[in-house]
């Protein structure tokens, strides 16, 4: 089993994810917060890569059931119903909504590899799931960091390595490149407390300053959440066992 | 002082290099053949980013006293003289020769660094002379991994995390991004051994199989130069002091 890691979704083209099994990362919030919203009764999340897209897939489709997330400089978008907190989508919210979610990020990397042939959705919140999904597929994989406006992250890199450190565990031919070894030792590094990264991170620090420490804390915790959500066809949603 | 790093150069366009300060690192094999050449007489080395290019100029510029080097799948490419070894980078061979330089990742990295206010060329095998040139600028600084065809590589982030370190041992409100934060972790893991790390790098591992375990060695070596490569409108010569 051989892993890889993108630690910028810039590393690669569209065509890079064909036929592939890939995981995107964006634990500053994306990918957290598509965990957050399916756990607590979305029924969908429709990620987009541009607001204006959004706004149309809101208009037009999904018999109106939609609310609109996301965030651009970490902020609310004006006439979006939601940002891009976790700790937003509550269930007497979101319960049954489709979610059009938009992100500079994490949405972004997700529609860049629609081509995948699985696409999963990776956080903290859900590492264990996503380790033991990605163990019982037994397949090659690629895991993609969201990252920063094209540029290294952390956050995400660290969280590649906690799952490639589970996953070879119990995988002892588990095959890495560079940057699978890199993220590895970025994680021994921070392991013992990755709130404490977290604060520290570029990122991090953008987000306490605009108020939302309580994300950072949400977002740090280590399999809180069973869920593997899939993406397939535009849409994502939590994977289901006889789907196999 | 404020030093940022990019682990790839597709993690920016050309225009974020307009008026900065920036390294460009090609540990395997560009940039430590550049210091290379150089320091054994080269008049200078003119980075192109095509094949095409590289033909067209040595066609018609430089008064024939041109030699094309540079290397495709790490091997010397038809019809050029030289390959991309340090070792082939004799001073009978290269004395007073302007050298066009055609490479997989280093070359091109150079050539879209191009809008820079100041470009200069860093290994191991110059590093302590980049760290010294960089202290007395004073400047903010991006240090770019040319990588391994637009992916991570282990070798330019650990070089880029040994000047780091060097940097802030006399510049303590250095300031880093996450990015210059992990290449010094990254270096601070392997840095007893830095051939061990050359060795077990994916890039290492296809030039030892290739034949050139002699280049691994020669590119693992710190401070065996005192050249500042710097790239002006073209080319790249040594630093003279006299300009300043």
């Amino acid at each position: 089993m051989k892993i890889h890691v993108l630690l910028s979704p810039l590393n690669a083209d569209e065509i890079y994810f064909t036929g592939k099994t890939t995981v995107v990362i964006d634990i500053l919030r994306a990918t957290s917060t598509i965990v957050s919203a399916l756990d607590n009764g979305a029924k969908e999340i429709i990620p987009v890569n541009t607001v204006e897209f959004a706004m149309k897939v809101s208009g037009t489709s999904f018999g109106g059931q939609t609310l609109l997330a996301g965030e651009r400089n970490a902020l609310k978008i004006d006439g979006f119903a939601m940002g891009n907190s976790p700790l937003e989508f509550k269930p007497e919210i979101i319960n049954g909504k489709s979610i059009i979610l938009y992100t500079t990020n994490g949405s972004k990397a997700i529609v860049k590899a629609k081509f995948s042939e699985n696409l999963f959705i990776g956080s903290f919140n859900n590492l264990f799931a996503i380790v033991e999904h990605l163990k019982n597929l037994g397949e090659d994989a690629v895991i993609v960091c969201s990252g920063m406006s094209g540029m290294f992250c952390m956050e995400d890199s660290v969280c590649a390595g906690m799952m490639l450190d589970e996953i070879r565990k119990t995988t002892p031919d588990l095959e890495l490149t560079d940057s699978g070894k890199a993220c590895l030792v970025l994680y021994e590094n921070v392991k013992d407390d990755l709130l404490a990264m977290i604060k520290k991170t570029e990122h991090g620090r953008i987000l306490e300053e605009k108020g939302f420490a309580e994300d950072l804390e949400h977002c740090s915790k280590v399999g809180i959440s069973d869920l593997v959500p899939v993406y397939s066809t535009g849409v994502i949603k939590p994977f289901v066992k006889e789907e196999i």
